[in-house]
């Protein structure tokens, strides 16, 4: 029996492909300080766990495959409430974000064709494409000048017959950059001009920390139509598990093309959707303060302790809740798997995501680890002082 | 912007594609008996339920992209309970049986590969390895023999190198056709033979009327490795809305190649897996037994009326909780939305899938319909009384 080519193909995640390390090394007895995946230790909104205490159904049905009209209401009015023109009808509710992503590059692209994405980028989305047998073409950006984006020129020049569609993440995981308003401008234009969709991925779009506004693509008037928003209430409200995202566009064409992926998976879940629909009514504005300072704070404590580790250097991220860091290995896949598969500090060692699965070209970020600042600063300082023992560790062990 | 070629082709679903008539027949005061979709009114379990009032967790959070090691210990325990040689590394938590058939054939297919899969068939297999790129090659079964298979000599002549697997439904949906021990075994013989995936989709496993015992594809010892169960919850437990399904596979190779589409989309919903969980651990044998006979009188009182209308046949479904009929009319697909659009009698309509969607070529079963039994004869008998009229209206109206 055959495995498909995709199927060989398929890239592990960075984020996940060392969890069985890290289980081994809990199993010795090993504290793991688990910075490898954007899992937020912030309670989830108490609205929302009532709502689920108090569901009141005797029969837990499928919802209509575009998901509940009720909380499609509530998510238009949300985006409403940042003054984004978004009704009821725009929206279809996907299984997390990740669905929406499958989706869009599944209605989008065909084999061959080709999306271009500003990198380090999301690692699924290199999945996602793969399953569609669509190339991602990167557009480099480096840790040196905190991953700014390039002049929007280097966007244009990769741009051929075969290109679909550009893909954007804002503020962007795993870098944390947040994309000023010239750049998004710039960006809207080119895919105005060459007929292109503008997939935007904001999942973590409440935590930005730039003193400009947070610019969501679904403003930008030049592409009210190519605009293709990807979001989801996990990170918002702390409910990663609830699988609840959504895609948004106006564009008709595209969303009835969406409409038979949907129905073929028959329904988003409906326990999640109840959640979604409480957290987002009767979540209150000091809760998200509350979760924004918590990220901020961690944020600082986080960059001031990368850079003060000999030979590291972070970039401050302008949002979402992850950092990028160069550290003086070769090669951190090696480094991270030998973290946890030989080291420990005082009895703790540390979980990072290697950098490399964030790039779809091999020999890219390699000496780059992916942080996800999800945990309290205590943890984040046990964490940085095992970071640094295991350097240390490393380099006089002649590991490399 | 432009639409993938695959966005164009796929299929809607038959199933839910006059979602709208239906929804605007209802909007003018029509009640409309709802016999398209298999979403029972059966009672999900108290147990369920009172898993979900008595959830404690402050986040709620991702679980592993495999599903939490206690329900997959508990599914492995439930096919045990069948004599089924199955571990919890075994099995795959997937977002309901659909997100399993979208990763056994993301596994099993490229673009162009082949899966033989009887026909009638559930209309969304053909739209996930429309996803794939890969082609359904049907065998033909039809109403007249009761959906009976063809000798597998049918099968063998349909191979070819691009074959990868054959795909069965057992208890089948839309026919309720129920394999014989035989049949199976013919068929695990071809697969053993070629080399070749089988894959048994089981989700009404347990809605099985015919006097031999339901057979598994996971008890033929001559396909060890190369059978993989899809299941779900769904149907089992009446709670379509949790999305929680499954993938059972031996084969090492297979299981690491769809942990790798699992771990690209994260997680499967929490909710649903702690819903799953308690359903398995805490419905009693009465629960399963009232619901398999609710379901078998309402099979005897359906497949009655349907008989008594002059021009249906519907032959004896002998599994899950569909049945197919042959209508005196020459287009279902027109038939079944005039009667949304159209129809009405004493206030009343019926919506039923027209079969059209359930076969591969065009232009096969234009004059069947599947029609789910999952409400009570009261409800199946207005329905029918529906039927029964619109039909002759129909033909009065002479709408052929």
């Amino acid at each position: 029996m055959k495995i498909s080519r995709r199927g060989q193909r398929m890239p592990s995640s960075p984020i996940r492909r060392l969890f069985h390390a890290a289980r081994a090394a809990e199993e010795r007895g090993v504290k793991v300080y688990k910075l490898n995946i954007g899992q937020p230790d912030v309670p989830t909104p108490e609205a929302a766990i009532e709502a689920l205490h108090h569901v009141d159904r005797k029969v837990l049905e499928y919802t209509q495959s575009e998901g509940l009209d009720s909380l499609r209401d509530r998510l238009a009015e949300y985006y409403r409430g940042f003054g984004l023109d978004v009704t009821r009808d725009d929206v279809i509710v996907t299984s997390g974000g990740s669905e929406a992503v499958l989706f869009a590059f599944m209605t989008a692209l065909d084999p061959h064709d080709e999306l271009i994405v500003p990198e380090p980028a999301y690692a699924n989305y290199l999945a996602f494409a793969e399953m569609c047998g669509a190339r991602i073409v990167p557009v480099q950006t480096s840790i040196e000048n905190g991953f700014r984006l390039p002049p929007v020129e280097e966007f244009e020049k990769l741009i051929t017959p075969s290109t679909r569609g550009i893909l954007i993440c804002n503020p962007n995981n795993p870098t944390g950059y947040t994309y000023t308003r010239a750049e998004l401008e710039a960006i809207a234009d080119i895919a105005a001009r060459h007929g292109l969709w503008l997939f935007s991925d904001e999942v973590y779009r409440e935590f930005c920390y730039t003193d400009e506004p947070f610019v969501s693509v679904m403003s930008l008037p030049q592409i009210r139509d190519n605009a293709v928003l990807i979001d989801s209430v996990s990170k918002r409200y702390n409910e990663c598990g609830i699988r609840i995202g959504c895609l948004v566009c106006r564009d008709r064409s595209l969303r009835d093309a969406v409409m038979k992926f949907a129905q073929a998976r028959l329904s988003p879940p409906l326990l999640g959707q109840i959640v979604a629909e409480a957290s987002i009514a009767h979540t209150s504005a000091e809760y998200m303060h509350h979760v924004y300072d918590t990220y901020l704070e961690r944020r600082n404590y986080l960059i001031e302790r990368l850079n003060n580790i000999p030979g590291v250097y972070a970039p401050m991220p302008g949002g979402a809740f992850y950092a990028m860091a160069s550290l003086p290995v070769k090669d951190a896949d090696r480094f991270c798997r030998w973290c946890l598969d030989e080291f420990s500090h005082n009895g703790t060692t540390v979980f990072m995501a290697p950098a490399s699965g964030f790039y779809s070209e091999p020999g890219k970020g390699l000496n780059q680890v992916r942080i996800a600042y999800v945990h309290d600063t205590e943890y984040l300082g046990g964490a940085m002082d095992a970071l640094e023992a295991a350097l240390e560790a490393y380099r006089r062990e002649n590991k490399e």
